[in-house]
């Protein structure tokens, strides 16, 4: 795959690239704090989307979907408000994702359906038009270049802190052109508070179907393959827009070059994501080797990511081996345990049909980190697939123990 | 289904039915207590069992797969320890499960192939058959027909208490029948300690197909309709002798009386596992209803029964009903938002596209109890699926994050 010929990691989020602005105000949706975010593209960008596969798809969901269709893939604008999801709202639900995209388009004098919309929060409780009307003047007033930091934490429920990423790479041009991102957990679903949902501009301009396809193979390996409690949400959603202020332009022969670029902002949001999962002390990688297919990879390795007993053993520092391999076993995939092998931290623990206990004290010690690799190796073939996930802890049952009491 | 003309629960376990006697010992492989349970017909038994399907069989399941094909279905005794998996032991393991049957064969003077074996307890660690050649002859002076308790004690591992269950049965003939079971947890799987093991005799004279066919259905709607954790180990077994001594025959036109029966048995089992679940506080019976197929309802039921969002709500005596439609929406199953429904106790959360915040300080108050009842219809069809789980709780966390440090 022909690369960037550079990519270099910048600081800032969605406002990093040219032509976008952006604004995090307090609607009085939450009980305090910002909960309203507004970016705008200062031109009309090509816009892809990808939304969560949930059968009860929230308002917001259902309305940005439309609206793309209807535009064409063009979009100027995206509004987010933080602290109520809009789903299982029925037709009044649907009235107020539409009411937020109207009353912003009329404010930046765009058609309806070049404004995209995203919820996050509380799920069947009715979101009040009236606190977005009034509070989007102030948010139009605060648009700024400088601002993707205040969007960044506006969109947060209980992230323990906001999430952005921005790369500036080259595709052989003489222009840079950048990509940025903003996200927020902090679950892969916790469908009460914490939808997943991701923001990412860029000023390249990119064809809008180079741009779909772009966003679905990065959001593939890095939104789509971490995992913090096994949910997909009602309001999940990841939006990219791209402007082409930088003058550069992505075609077939510069995809690869904007594809890698945009993927490194994908997982650097994503992976904040894992790391800011609810109660999450550990960020673990799971890497599945040896197996049949990558399908089959990508299965075994989001069952061990989501087994309560890996997630525990390794938040309590175990070397536990033995509960990779039973859920290597039991994941429905082709597995030869004769030919399996576990280690973390590239330290083995089984292999050969044996186990390495000589390595426990090892492992154990790697354990201590706050940042754990863990390998299985299906015996099965040559396919591979890595996820992400974080530790269980008891702070995770008593945060959606006691969430609403 | 023509049903038992009488059905009778009754006290006791695997030594109810006429002609069984079982002991339990101390081996030595757990640190103290009970670790080797045996379990004797006084003639040969028709035989029947379900094995776990991980890829990871241990070998215990192995040899016990084999001797029940080189018997034709017929067995004599039963072997357990706990303490000690012999999972993922490779041939070594292989050895000392034939060994522990053979032994116990040459004890009771029957071929070692109608010996089934069962182990539970941690992964990867070998199983000294010394220690179980020396216990042996203690657990044959123990052998007695009021021994079933200690038998059931000797197959604990993190269990919180026994599981015992019988029933006395008539299937309108003269004489009763009587089954009788016992089972250890305390997961659907914990592959370090946790394994599920059921045992079940039966007095009546049963076809060894009949026998089979009767176990499957039985556990396909108990034991396999309970989750604590969603894993599912390299050990899970689940055997049923039945040795005419009672001079009842169950053929085609008593069959679903004795399944009646059996299923009795086995969902008292099945449930005390959950009830015994780790950490568990609360018993959650998840019913589906509306669905487009039995395979779907059983699908989401199960989603629903995994969800860790749901599992801590109910801990939290949270009316979420938010969190139960999402799962259902992410099942992977049929469903209609419009024409879903929520009820927690049999009260309505969600119904007709809309929430009932009405109820919600009625099912609050019903949720401090123990015995939890969550229904959610699809909206789909008609099928119905129903599943037992557990709440989720700190304390599970603790028990697998610190069990072997």
């Amino acid at each position: 795959m022909p690369t960037a010929t550079r990519l270099e990691t910048i600081s800032g989020g969605v406002t990093r690239p040219q032509g976008f602005r952006a604004a995090g105000v307090s609607a009085g949706i939450k009980v305090k704090g910002l909960d309203l975010a507004l970016l705008v593209s200062d031109g009309p960008a090509t816009a892809a989307a990808v939304f969560t596969t949930n059968r009860a798809q929230a308002a917001p969901v259902l309305v940005s979907i439309d609206h793309l269709a209807r535009s064409g893939g063009v979009a100027r604008a995206v509004v987010v408000n933080s602290g109520c999801a809009n789903a299982c709202t029925g037709e009044a639900g649907l009235a107020v994702a539409k009411g937020m995209a109207a009353e912003t388009a009329r404010a930046l004098g765009c058609p309806a359906e070049q404004v995209l919309v995203a919820s996050t929060g509380v799920i069947g409780v009715e979101l009040e038009l009236s606190k977005i009307e009034r509070a989007l003047p102030q948010a139009m007033g605060a648009l700024g270049a400088d601002q993707g930091s205040q969007a960044a934490q506006a969109i947060m429920t209980t992230d323990p802190f906001p999430k952005e990423a921005a790369v500036r790479f080259n595709t052989g041009g003489t222009a840079d052109a950048t990509i940025g991102g903003m996200a927020k957990g902090s679950g892969m679903i916790e469908p009460m508070m914490a939808t997943m949902l991701g923001f990412i501009t860029t000023d390249a301009l990119v064809p809008q179907p180079l741009l779909q396809r772009a966003l679905r193979a990065a959001v593939n390996d890095t939104f789509n393959a971490i995992t913090v409690d096994g949910e997909c949400s009602t309001n999940d959603c990841v939006m990219l827009l791209a402007n082409g202020a930088s003058g550069v332009t992505v075609d077939s022969s510069s995809y690869d070059a904007f594809l890698e670029a945009l993927r490194a902002v994908c997982l650097k949001l994503a992976l904040g994501i894992v790391r800011g999962g609810e109660g999450a002390t550990k960020l673990i990688t799971v890497t599945v080797t040896g197996s049949a297919s990558a399908v089959e990879a990508r299965r075994a390795a989001k069952a061990i990511a989501n087994s309560l007993l890996v997630k525990t053993a390794i938040h309590g520092g175990d070397p536990n081996w033995g509960r990779l391999i039973a859920v290597a076993g039991r994941a429905g995939v082709e597995f030869e345990l004769s030919r399996a092998a576990v280690s973390i931290g590239s330290i083995a623990l089984f292999a050969g049909g044996r186990p390495h206990d000589e390595n426990t004290p090892a492992v154990a010690a790697y354990l201590q980190g706050t940042d754990i690799d863990v390998s299985v190796d299906l015996g099965a073939g040559t396919a591979t697939s890595t996820v992400w996930t974080c530790d269980l802890s008891a702070e995770y049952v008593k945060i959606n123990a006691e969430y609403r009491t």
